[in-house]
């Protein structure tokens, strides 16, 4: 018998972009019904909201697709895809809900996800992986 | 003796974006060319077809970037990349002639694909895997 | 017992991109810090200089990210992250001095990356992992 701690591959990944100013975050129901409350205090703290909302917000989109489950349209629950900084900073995906739920079907242990943003523009990479 | 069954590496990654209005699909030359006959289908019928058509030209470019051969100019075969989406909509890919040869000679069993779109910009994320 | 030769895990992944126009490599001492004899060698040989030290900044930006280390601010050293083309042309990571020991702190045996820039904007990702 073996145990094969550690082994680990790839699901699926997920990529997606959008121009800052084209994410609503004015808009305090798009805000309530797509942010935790922690995502919410963390992106109201950092230098730019808006960037900081709009990076997180295409994360969301990117590790939906990394999770390789039909879409379900503007129902969508991304709130139930939460990112927040580690002790390094570094953004960490947790899933709760629907979104666990769809993981936990596929085996996915892990979500590892990375946000960027230039003067215009927030974009994510996710990779979904099973152990 | 053990077989190690699901045991998943990355053999490459890829990233590619281009701006959509810069990518020539109003030249059905560089359409036939370039996209196969279910590709053209699929991508005729969506709501931006230009947008479609630019997402996954920048995805050939990035599963060819993951395969990790040398690129041959112009010349290379991008239409033996397809990529078309799976019952939930996911794009995926599939390797025909060169490019599976090339896949299959480093041990390459799947490539992983997304792809996002802007109102001005096509982005695509590929990683090649060996099982 | 055995040898899981081959098993690969992804231990993080790291996405970044900058407007061209905004990465400063007009100043001597920034390129002078930040990118190693060979780095300034080969791209200052490129059809776009200026787009070739952009890429390869993003890049190192990402691979920085992908290892998972706390930021150090402006001082991190990002000339310890050195991205050159391999015989085939694709960029190759190879880790030096703290980004090395940062690596090998956490078992990451290779970085994977990718680069790309369109007229405007260059964009790399990156993938660390371990065997």
């Amino acid at each position: 018998s073996q145990i094969m701690a550690g082994v680990e591959g790839t699901t699926g990944v997920g990529v997606d972009q959008e121009l800052i100013s084209s994410v609503p975050i004015s808009n305090p129901t798009f805000v309530a019904r797509n942010f935790t409350d922690a995502e919410i205090a963390y992106c109201s703290t950092q230098p730019s909201s808006a960037a900081s909302f709009a990076a997180r917000w295409v994360g969301k989109e990117a590790v939906f697709k990394s999770l390789g489950v039909s879409s379900k349209g503007a129902g969508a629950a991304m709130k139930d895809i939460e990112i927040l900084p580690d002790e390094t900073g570094a953004p960490t995906v947790a899933l709760h809900g629907e979104a666990k739920a769809a993981a936990d079907a596929k085996g996915i242990t892990k979500v590892h996800i990375s946000l960027s943003h230039s003067e215009t523009t927030a974009i994510a990479f996710a990779q979904a992986t099973s152990s």
